[in-house]
Protein backbone atom coordinates (compact mmCIF):
# COMPACT_ATOMS: atom_id res chain seq x y z
CA UNK A 1 0.00 0.00 0.00
CA UNK A 2 1.14 3.39 0.56
CA UNK A 3 0.19 6.75 2.41
CA UNK A 4 -0.08 10.02 1.19
CA UNK A 5 -1.41 13.43 2.68
CA UNK A 6 -2.10 16.76 1.30
CA UNK A 7 -2.81 19.93 3.40
CA UNK A 8 -3.63 23.22 1.77
CA UNK A 9 -3.25 25.98 4.65
CA UNK A 10 -2.90 29.93 4.96
CA UNK A 11 0.82 29.50 4.35
CA UNK A 12 1.01 27.30 1.84
CA UNK A 13 0.30 23.36 0.42
CA UNK A 14 2.26 20.53 2.03
CA UNK A 15 2.66 17.11 0.28
CA UNK A 16 4.58 13.79 2.16
CA UNK A 17 4.47 10.76 0.56
CA UNK A 18 6.44 6.82 1.81
CA UNK A 19 8.36 4.78 0.08
CA UNK A 20 6.99 1.00 0.11
CA UNK A 21 5.02 -0.71 -2.79
CA UNK A 22 4.36 -4.36 -2.34
CA UNK A 23 2.63 -6.70 -4.74
CA UNK A 24 1.92 -8.96 -2.07
CA UNK A 25 4.40 -9.50 1.35
CA UNK A 26 7.92 -10.60 -0.63
CA UNK A 27 8.08 -8.53 -2.81
CA UNK A 28 8.39 -5.52 -1.30
CA UNK A 29 10.21 -2.38 -3.15
CA UNK A 30 11.02 1.44 -2.73
CA UNK A 31 9.27 4.09 -4.96
CA UNK A 32 8.51 7.59 -4.97
CA UNK A 33 5.30 8.43 -4.83
CA UNK A 34 5.58 12.31 -5.57
CA UNK A 35 6.02 13.57 -8.77
CA UNK A 36 7.00 17.10 -9.67
CA UNK A 37 6.25 18.80 -12.90
CA UNK A 38 7.75 22.84 -12.67
CA UNK A 39 8.53 25.83 -14.72
CA UNK A 40 10.38 28.25 -12.09
CA UNK A 41 8.17 31.53 -10.84
CA UNK A 42 5.45 30.17 -13.34
CA UNK A 43 3.91 26.75 -12.08
CA UNK A 44 4.72 24.19 -9.56
CA UNK A 45 2.46 20.67 -9.82
CA UNK A 46 2.96 18.05 -7.59
CA UNK A 47 1.22 14.52 -8.03
CA UNK A 48 1.35 11.92 -5.47
CA UNK A 49 -0.13 8.67 -6.23
CA UNK A 50 -1.82 5.34 -4.49
CA UNK A 51 -3.31 1.95 -5.64
CA UNK A 52 -2.08 0.05 -8.91
CA UNK A 53 1.79 1.07 -9.19
CA UNK A 54 1.48 0.04 -12.97
CA UNK A 55 -1.29 2.16 -13.32
CA UNK A 56 0.37 5.29 -11.50
CA UNK A 57 3.43 4.94 -13.41
CA UNK A 58 2.17 4.90 -16.62
CA UNK A 59 -0.01 8.08 -16.18
CA UNK A 60 2.71 10.28 -14.66
CA UNK A 61 5.14 8.49 -17.54
CA UNK A 62 2.10 9.76 -20.05
CA UNK A 63 1.94 12.83 -18.51
CA UNK A 64 5.55 13.36 -18.71
CA UNK A 65 6.08 12.26 -22.02
CA UNK A 66 3.89 14.78 -23.19
CA UNK A 67 5.68 17.44 -21.81
CA UNK A 68 8.84 16.16 -23.46
CA UNK A 69 7.39 15.96 -26.57
CA UNK A 70 5.81 19.28 -26.35
CA UNK A 71 2.48 18.22 -26.98
CA UNK A 72 0.03 20.89 -27.28
CA UNK A 73 -2.21 21.67 -24.01
CA UNK A 74 0.18 19.57 -21.64
CA UNK A 75 0.57 20.37 -17.99
CA UNK A 76 2.96 22.70 -18.10
CA UNK A 77 0.68 24.64 -21.00
CA UNK A 78 -2.79 24.80 -19.21
CA UNK A 79 -3.81 27.31 -17.52
CA UNK A 80 -5.09 26.56 -14.53
CA UNK A 81 -4.53 23.75 -11.83
CA UNK A 82 -8.13 23.05 -12.27
CA UNK A 83 -7.24 21.25 -15.75
CA UNK A 84 -4.31 19.38 -14.59
CA UNK A 85 -6.36 17.61 -12.18
CA UNK A 86 -8.55 17.01 -15.28
CA UNK A 87 -5.99 16.25 -17.54
CA UNK A 88 -4.51 13.57 -14.79
CA UNK A 89 -8.09 12.26 -14.55
CA UNK A 90 -8.54 12.12 -18.61
CA UNK A 91 -5.06 10.05 -18.33
CA UNK A 92 -6.04 7.75 -15.21
CA UNK A 93 -9.25 6.96 -17.34
CA UNK A 94 -7.08 6.32 -20.28
CA UNK A 95 -4.78 4.05 -18.76
CA UNK A 96 -7.54 1.91 -17.08
CA UNK A 97 -9.35 1.60 -20.21
CA UNK A 98 -6.79 -0.77 -21.99
CA UNK A 99 -6.42 -2.84 -19.31
CA UNK A 100 -7.86 -6.27 -18.91
CA UNK A 101 -11.91 -5.81 -17.20
CA UNK A 102 -11.66 -6.46 -13.51
CA UNK A 103 -12.57 -10.09 -13.77
CA UNK A 104 -9.04 -10.87 -13.94
CA UNK A 105 -9.49 -9.94 -10.37
CA UNK A 106 -6.83 -7.27 -10.19
CA UNK A 107 -7.27 -4.13 -8.57
CA UNK A 108 -5.84 -1.46 -11.31
CA UNK A 109 -7.34 1.54 -9.85
CA UNK A 110 -5.48 4.25 -8.35
CA UNK A 111 -6.03 7.77 -7.13
CA UNK A 112 -4.34 11.04 -7.33
CA UNK A 113 -3.29 14.21 -5.22
CA UNK A 114 -2.97 17.33 -7.60
CA UNK A 115 -1.46 20.28 -5.95
CA UNK A 116 0.41 23.56 -6.37
CA UNK A 117 0.29 26.69 -8.13
CA UNK A 118 0.26 28.16 -11.54
CA UNK A 119 0.44 31.86 -12.24
CA UNK A 120 -2.33 33.64 -12.81
CA UNK A 121 -4.64 31.99 -9.83
CA UNK A 122 -4.13 30.80 -6.43
CA UNK A 123 -2.91 27.92 -4.78
CA UNK A 124 -5.05 24.43 -5.10
CA UNK A 125 -5.26 21.08 -4.15
CA UNK A 126 -7.01 18.00 -5.77
CA UNK A 127 -7.92 14.50 -5.35
CA UNK A 128 -8.43 12.38 -8.06
CA UNK A 129 -10.04 9.39 -7.74
CA UNK A 130 -9.93 5.86 -9.97
CA UNK A 131 -12.83 7.02 -12.22
CA UNK A 132 -10.89 10.08 -13.14
CA UNK A 133 -13.30 12.47 -11.42
CA UNK A 134 -12.22 14.59 -8.27
CA UNK A 135 -12.79 17.28 -5.50
CA UNK A 136 -11.07 20.35 -4.64
CA UNK A 137 -10.18 21.00 -0.94
CA UNK A 138 -11.66 24.06 0.82
CA UNK A 139 -10.91 26.39 3.31
CA UNK A 140 -13.45 23.64 5.36
CA UNK A 141 -11.80 20.40 4.16
CA UNK A 142 -8.34 21.49 3.98
CA UNK A 143 -6.58 18.04 3.62
CA UNK A 144 -6.75 15.05 1.68
CA UNK A 145 -5.42 11.70 2.08
CA UNK A 146 -4.79 8.95 -0.17
CA UNK A 147 -3.99 4.51 0.63
CA UNK A 148 -4.01 3.83 3.91
CA UNK A 149 -5.51 6.65 5.44
CA UNK A 150 -7.42 5.50 8.38
CA UNK A 151 -4.37 5.09 10.99
CA UNK A 152 -3.05 8.37 10.77
CA UNK A 153 -6.51 10.58 10.34
CA UNK A 154 -7.50 10.90 13.81
CA UNK A 155 -4.53 13.08 14.41
CA UNK A 156 -5.48 15.02 11.67
CA UNK A 157 -9.09 15.57 12.49
CA UNK A 158 -7.65 17.21 15.83
CA UNK A 159 -5.01 19.23 14.40
CA UNK A 160 -5.48 20.16 10.92
CA UNK A 161 -7.57 23.57 9.93
CA UNK A 162 -7.07 26.44 7.19
CA UNK A 163 -5.31 28.61 9.93
CA UNK A 164 -2.66 25.88 11.62
CA UNK A 165 0.49 27.81 11.45
CA UNK A 166 3.13 25.95 9.21
CA UNK A 167 4.86 24.09 11.75
CA UNK A 168 2.23 22.57 13.22
CA UNK A 169 0.63 21.34 10.07
CA UNK A 170 3.96 19.59 8.81
CA UNK A 171 4.64 18.12 12.76
CA UNK A 172 1.15 16.99 12.05
CA UNK A 173 1.93 15.13 8.91
CA UNK A 174 4.36 13.72 10.64
CA UNK A 175 2.66 12.85 13.65
CA UNK A 176 0.26 11.22 11.30
CA UNK A 177 2.47 9.50 8.79
CA UNK A 178 4.38 7.88 12.69
CA UNK A 179 1.20 6.31 13.85
CA UNK A 180 0.61 4.92 9.84
CA UNK A 181 3.98 3.74 10.22
CA UNK A 182 3.53 2.07 13.17
CA UNK A 183 0.50 0.06 12.65
CA UNK A 184 0.53 -0.73 8.95
CA UNK A 185 3.59 -2.91 7.44
CA UNK A 186 2.77 -2.17 4.02
CA UNK A 187 3.28 1.70 4.25
CA UNK A 188 7.29 2.98 4.91
CA UNK A 189 10.25 5.04 4.80
CA UNK A 190 11.67 7.53 3.06
CA UNK A 191 8.88 10.09 3.49
CA UNK A 192 9.21 12.68 0.18
CA UNK A 193 7.71 15.62 2.39
CA UNK A 194 7.83 19.00 0.32
CA UNK A 195 6.05 22.38 0.85
CA UNK A 196 4.98 24.79 -1.29
CA UNK A 197 5.50 28.42 0.13
CA UNK A 198 2.84 30.85 -0.76
CA UNK A 199 3.93 33.30 -3.77
CA UNK A 200 7.19 34.51 -3.12
CA UNK A 201 9.01 38.19 -4.36
CA UNK A 202 11.33 37.80 -7.04
CA UNK A 203 15.07 40.36 -7.76
CA UNK A 204 12.78 42.42 -9.74
CA UNK A 205 10.28 42.83 -7.34
CA UNK A 206 7.68 40.79 -8.88
CA UNK A 207 5.16 38.32 -7.00
CA UNK A 208 5.93 34.74 -8.64
CA UNK A 209 5.28 30.99 -7.72
CA UNK A 210 7.30 30.65 -5.00
CA UNK A 211 10.20 27.51 -4.92
CA UNK A 212 8.90 24.29 -3.02
CA UNK A 213 11.27 22.84 -0.27
CA UNK A 214 11.92 19.42 -0.29
CA UNK A 215 12.81 17.11 2.07
CA UNK A 216 13.58 13.30 2.23
CA UNK A 217 13.16 11.54 5.60
CA UNK A 218 14.62 8.54 6.14
CA UNK A 219 15.44 6.03 8.95
CA UNK A 220 18.85 7.99 9.77
CA UNK A 221 16.90 11.59 10.11
CA UNK A 222 17.06 12.71 13.46
CA UNK A 223 14.77 15.13 13.32
CA UNK A 224 12.03 12.46 12.49
CA UNK A 225 13.68 10.29 15.68
CA UNK A 226 13.43 13.08 17.74
CA UNK A 227 9.54 13.46 16.63
CA UNK A 228 8.97 10.35 17.21
CA UNK A 229 10.45 9.50 20.28
CA UNK A 230 8.51 12.94 21.63
CA UNK A 231 5.44 11.72 20.44
CA UNK A 232 5.23 8.32 21.56
CA UNK A 233 6.74 9.22 25.32
CA UNK A 234 4.21 12.22 25.17
CA UNK A 235 1.06 10.22 24.41
CA UNK A 236 2.46 7.84 26.94
CA UNK A 237 2.25 10.87 29.72
CA UNK A 238 -1.17 11.71 28.68
CA UNK A 239 -2.15 8.38 28.55
CA UNK A 240 -1.21 7.85 32.80
CA UNK A 241 -2.71 10.96 33.71
CA UNK A 242 -5.75 10.23 32.80
CA UNK A 243 -7.29 8.64 35.66
CA UNK A 244 -8.33 5.12 35.85
CA UNK A 245 -11.83 5.31 36.21
CA UNK A 246 -14.70 2.92 37.42
CA UNK A 247 -16.93 2.23 34.57
CA UNK A 248 -18.77 -0.22 36.60
CA UNK A 249 -21.01 1.93 39.07
CA UNK A 250 -23.91 3.42 38.27
CA UNK B 1 -19.92 -0.02 9.93
CA UNK B 2 -18.92 -1.19 13.59
CA UNK B 3 -16.23 -0.71 15.74
CA UNK B 4 -15.39 -3.88 18.02
CA UNK B 5 -12.29 -4.60 20.31
CA UNK B 6 -11.76 -7.31 22.61
CA UNK B 7 -8.66 -7.87 24.70
CA UNK B 8 -7.37 -10.15 26.84
CA UNK B 9 -4.93 -9.05 29.28
CA UNK B 10 -3.37 -11.33 32.79
CA UNK B 11 -6.39 -9.69 34.98
CA UNK B 12 -9.12 -10.83 32.71
CA UNK B 13 -11.02 -10.34 29.63
CA UNK B 14 -12.25 -6.81 27.89
CA UNK B 15 -15.02 -6.37 25.28
CA UNK B 16 -16.28 -3.32 23.63
CA UNK B 17 -18.39 -2.55 21.05
CA UNK B 18 -20.28 0.54 19.46
CA UNK B 19 -24.09 0.57 18.62
CA UNK B 20 -24.50 1.70 15.01
CA UNK B 21 -25.37 0.35 12.24
CA UNK B 22 -26.10 1.64 8.83
CA UNK B 23 -27.54 0.71 5.31
CA UNK B 24 -26.59 4.14 3.32
CA UNK B 25 -25.93 6.79 5.42
CA UNK B 26 -30.12 7.55 5.15
CA UNK B 27 -30.63 4.57 7.39
CA UNK B 28 -28.52 4.90 10.49
CA UNK B 29 -30.21 2.44 13.49
CA UNK B 30 -28.64 1.83 16.96
CA UNK B 31 -28.26 -1.69 17.53
CA UNK B 32 -26.33 -4.05 20.13
CA UNK B 33 -23.36 -6.20 18.97
CA UNK B 34 -22.41 -7.85 22.26
CA UNK B 35 -24.68 -10.52 22.82
CA UNK B 36 -23.65 -13.14 25.84
CA UNK B 37 -24.62 -16.70 26.75
CA UNK B 38 -24.22 -17.66 30.46
CA UNK B 39 -24.42 -20.23 32.81
CA UNK B 40 -23.83 -18.77 36.20
CA UNK B 41 -20.53 -19.78 37.93
CA UNK B 42 -20.05 -22.33 35.31
CA UNK B 43 -19.46 -20.35 31.68
CA UNK B 44 -19.42 -17.02 30.22
CA UNK B 45 -19.81 -16.60 26.44
CA UNK B 46 -19.55 -13.17 24.95
CA UNK B 47 -19.95 -12.33 20.88
CA UNK B 48 -19.25 -9.50 19.04
CA UNK B 49 -20.10 -8.92 15.48
CA UNK B 50 -19.23 -6.73 12.82
CA UNK B 51 -20.14 -7.05 9.28
CA UNK B 52 -24.01 -7.62 7.51
CA UNK B 53 -26.51 -6.91 10.32
CA UNK B 54 -28.73 -9.44 8.45
CA UNK B 55 -26.05 -12.43 8.91
CA UNK B 56 -24.61 -11.50 12.60
CA UNK B 57 -28.40 -11.80 13.53
CA UNK B 58 -29.42 -14.70 12.10
CA UNK B 59 -26.07 -16.33 13.63
CA UNK B 60 -27.02 -15.52 17.04
CA UNK B 61 -30.98 -16.05 16.53
CA UNK B 62 -29.85 -19.35 15.49
CA UNK B 63 -27.46 -20.37 18.18
CA UNK B 64 -29.65 -18.71 21.12
CA UNK B 65 -32.48 -20.79 19.28
CA UNK B 66 -30.56 -24.08 19.77
CA UNK B 67 -30.07 -22.98 23.53
CA UNK B 68 -33.39 -22.48 23.84
CA UNK B 69 -34.90 -25.87 22.37
CA UNK B 70 -31.79 -27.42 24.39
CA UNK B 71 -30.51 -29.22 20.82
CA UNK B 72 -26.87 -31.23 21.71
CA UNK B 73 -24.14 -29.86 21.83
CA UNK B 74 -25.91 -26.66 21.87
CA UNK B 75 -22.83 -23.36 23.05
CA UNK B 76 -24.03 -23.87 26.33
CA UNK B 77 -23.08 -27.56 26.57
CA UNK B 78 -19.91 -27.29 24.17
CA UNK B 79 -16.85 -28.00 26.86
CA UNK B 80 -14.40 -25.87 25.19
CA UNK B 81 -14.27 -22.11 24.07
CA UNK B 82 -12.50 -23.48 20.43
CA UNK B 83 -15.63 -25.73 20.28
CA UNK B 84 -18.00 -22.86 20.45
CA UNK B 85 -15.36 -20.69 17.98
CA UNK B 86 -15.89 -23.45 15.86
CA UNK B 87 -19.86 -23.77 16.05
CA UNK B 88 -20.18 -19.74 15.66
CA UNK B 89 -17.67 -20.55 12.54
CA UNK B 90 -20.19 -23.15 11.06
CA UNK B 91 -23.07 -21.28 11.67
CA UNK B 92 -21.67 -17.92 9.47
CA UNK B 93 -20.99 -20.71 6.85
CA UNK B 94 -24.54 -22.55 7.20
CA UNK B 95 -25.63 -18.70 6.69
CA UNK B 96 -24.19 -17.24 4.29
CA UNK B 97 -25.01 -20.24 2.19
CA UNK B 98 -28.23 -19.92 1.89
CA UNK B 99 -27.70 -16.13 0.94
CA UNK B 100 -27.70 -15.62 -3.57
CA UNK B 101 -24.35 -15.56 -4.39
CA UNK B 102 -22.06 -12.52 -4.16
CA UNK B 103 -22.90 -11.55 -7.86
CA UNK B 104 -26.05 -9.75 -6.03
CA UNK B 105 -23.44 -6.69 -5.30
CA UNK B 106 -24.36 -7.49 -1.74
CA UNK B 107 -21.37 -8.02 0.96
CA UNK B 108 -23.13 -10.72 3.42
CA UNK B 109 -19.89 -11.36 4.77
CA UNK B 110 -19.23 -10.72 9.17
CA UNK B 111 -16.80 -10.94 11.45
CA UNK B 112 -17.14 -12.10 15.32
CA UNK B 113 -14.88 -11.86 18.25
CA UNK B 114 -15.51 -15.03 20.84
CA UNK B 115 -14.36 -15.07 24.05
CA UNK B 116 -14.96 -15.86 27.23
CA UNK B 117 -14.51 -19.09 30.12
CA UNK B 118 -15.67 -22.30 30.31
CA UNK B 119 -15.42 -24.22 33.42
CA UNK B 120 -12.19 -26.56 33.18
CA UNK B 121 -10.18 -24.17 30.94
CA UNK B 122 -8.70 -20.66 31.41
CA UNK B 123 -10.08 -17.41 29.45
CA UNK B 124 -9.88 -17.82 25.70
CA UNK B 125 -10.45 -15.34 22.85
CA UNK B 126 -11.00 -15.89 18.78
CA UNK B 127 -11.94 -13.93 15.86
CA UNK B 128 -14.02 -15.70 13.83
CA UNK B 129 -14.14 -14.35 9.84
CA UNK B 130 -16.53 -14.77 7.58
CA UNK B 131 -15.81 -18.24 5.61
CA UNK B 132 -16.50 -19.30 9.50
CA UNK B 133 -12.64 -19.96 10.19
CA UNK B 134 -10.69 -18.46 12.98
CA UNK B 135 -8.10 -17.44 14.90
CA UNK B 136 -7.02 -17.49 18.43
CA UNK B 137 -5.22 -14.59 21.05
CA UNK B 138 -1.93 -14.98 22.17
CA UNK B 139 0.15 -13.08 25.07
CA UNK B 140 1.92 -12.38 22.04
CA UNK B 141 -1.18 -10.95 20.39
CA UNK B 142 -3.59 -10.16 23.30
CA UNK B 143 -6.52 -8.44 21.05
CA UNK B 144 -8.62 -8.41 18.33
CA UNK B 145 -10.69 -6.10 16.71
CA UNK B 146 -13.56 -6.31 14.08
CA UNK B 147 -15.25 -3.15 11.88
CA UNK B 148 -13.56 0.03 11.73
CA UNK B 149 -10.54 -1.15 13.24
CA UNK B 150 -7.68 1.13 11.55
CA UNK B 151 -8.85 4.37 13.44
CA UNK B 152 -8.45 2.62 16.89
CA UNK B 153 -5.45 0.48 16.30
CA UNK B 154 -2.30 2.96 16.68
CA UNK B 155 -3.21 3.58 20.31
CA UNK B 156 -3.97 -0.28 21.15
CA UNK B 157 -0.47 -0.93 19.37
CA UNK B 158 1.04 1.65 21.39
CA UNK B 159 -0.38 0.72 25.03
CA UNK B 160 -1.44 -3.22 24.97
CA UNK B 161 0.19 -6.22 26.43
CA UNK B 162 -0.48 -9.16 28.10
CA UNK B 163 0.97 -7.71 31.39
CA UNK B 164 -0.81 -3.98 30.95
CA UNK B 165 -2.88 -3.61 34.27
CA UNK B 166 -7.09 -3.84 33.58
CA UNK B 167 -7.60 0.02 34.45
CA UNK B 168 -5.09 0.94 31.84
CA UNK B 169 -6.35 -1.55 29.17
CA UNK B 170 -10.17 -0.25 29.42
CA UNK B 171 -8.78 3.35 29.30
CA UNK B 172 -6.90 2.47 25.85
CA UNK B 173 -9.96 0.60 25.10
CA UNK B 174 -12.45 3.88 25.34
CA UNK B 175 -9.66 6.26 23.72
CA UNK B 176 -9.49 4.01 21.07
CA UNK B 177 -13.30 4.28 20.56
CA UNK B 178 -12.86 8.04 20.95
CA UNK B 179 -10.46 8.20 17.77
CA UNK B 180 -12.63 6.07 16.08
CA UNK B 181 -15.53 8.07 16.94
CA UNK B 182 -14.46 11.02 15.78
CA UNK B 183 -13.40 9.98 12.66
CA UNK B 184 -15.91 8.18 11.19
CA UNK B 185 -19.57 8.85 10.99
CA UNK B 186 -20.95 5.31 10.79
CA UNK B 187 -19.47 4.48 14.62
CA UNK B 188 -21.64 5.33 17.34
CA UNK B 189 -22.94 5.77 20.60
CA UNK B 190 -23.34 3.86 23.04
CA UNK B 191 -20.42 1.54 23.71
CA UNK B 192 -21.33 -1.77 25.47
CA UNK B 193 -18.42 -2.28 27.62
CA UNK B 194 -18.11 -5.60 29.47
CA UNK B 195 -15.02 -7.43 31.51
CA UNK B 196 -14.86 -10.56 33.01
CA UNK B 197 -12.59 -10.83 35.65
CA UNK B 198 -10.17 -14.07 35.74
CA UNK B 199 -12.20 -16.85 37.69
CA UNK B 200 -13.74 -15.81 41.45
CA UNK B 201 -13.95 -17.73 44.55
CA UNK B 202 -17.59 -18.53 45.55
CA UNK B 203 -19.44 -18.87 48.63
CA UNK B 204 -18.20 -21.83 49.32
CA UNK B 205 -14.84 -21.40 48.99
CA UNK B 206 -14.39 -22.79 45.62
CA UNK B 207 -13.07 -21.35 42.28
CA UNK B 208 -15.51 -20.60 39.54
CA UNK B 209 -16.27 -18.65 36.76
CA UNK B 210 -16.46 -14.85 37.76
CA UNK B 211 -19.53 -12.65 36.57
CA UNK B 212 -18.79 -9.99 34.14
CA UNK B 213 -18.91 -6.33 34.89
CA UNK B 214 -21.32 -4.50 32.35
CA UNK B 215 -21.77 -0.62 31.51
CA UNK B 216 -23.69 0.82 28.62
CA UNK B 217 -21.75 4.37 27.27
CA UNK B 218 -23.83 6.73 26.27
CA UNK B 219 -23.48 10.54 25.23
CA UNK B 220 -24.26 11.60 28.56
CA UNK B 221 -21.70 9.07 30.57
CA UNK B 222 -19.99 11.84 32.42
CA UNK B 223 -16.72 9.77 33.02
CA UNK B 224 -16.45 9.17 29.17
CA UNK B 225 -16.84 13.02 28.64
CA UNK B 226 -14.00 13.25 30.87
CA UNK B 227 -11.70 10.76 29.41
CA UNK B 228 -12.76 12.38 25.93
CA UNK B 229 -11.65 15.89 26.71
CA UNK B 230 -8.47 14.57 28.75
CA UNK B 231 -7.43 12.68 25.71
CA UNK B 232 -8.04 15.80 23.59
CA UNK B 233 -6.66 18.35 26.35
CA UNK B 234 -3.51 15.96 26.02
CA UNK B 235 -2.90 15.10 23.14
CA UNK B 236 -3.05 18.73 22.10
CA UNK B 237 -0.41 19.61 24.74
CA UNK B 238 2.20 17.17 23.72
CA UNK B 239 1.40 18.06 20.43
CA UNK B 240 2.41 21.15 21.03
CA UNK B 241 5.47 20.53 23.11
CA UNK B 242 7.28 18.95 20.35
CA UNK B 243 9.51 21.59 19.17
CA UNK B 244 8.77 22.12 15.24
CA UNK B 245 11.63 21.43 13.51
CA UNK B 246 13.46 22.82 10.38
CA UNK B 247 13.26 20.17 8.13
CA UNK B 248 14.48 21.37 5.00
CA UNK B 249 17.90 21.70 6.46
CA UNK B 250 20.76 19.12 5.28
Amino acid sequence: MTYCVAIKIKEGLIFASDSRTNAGIDNISVFCKTSRFEVAGERQIFLLNAGNLGTTQEVVSLLRKEVERGVENNILQLDSLFDVARRVGDTVREVIRRLPSSSSGIDFGCSFLVGGQIKGEGQRLFMVYSAGNFIEATKETPFFQIGELKYGKPILDRVISYETPLGDAIKCALVSFDSTLRSNLSVGLPINLSHLPQQSINHEGEIEIATPMTSLIDESNELFQQLRQGWCDGLQYVFKTIPNLDWWKK
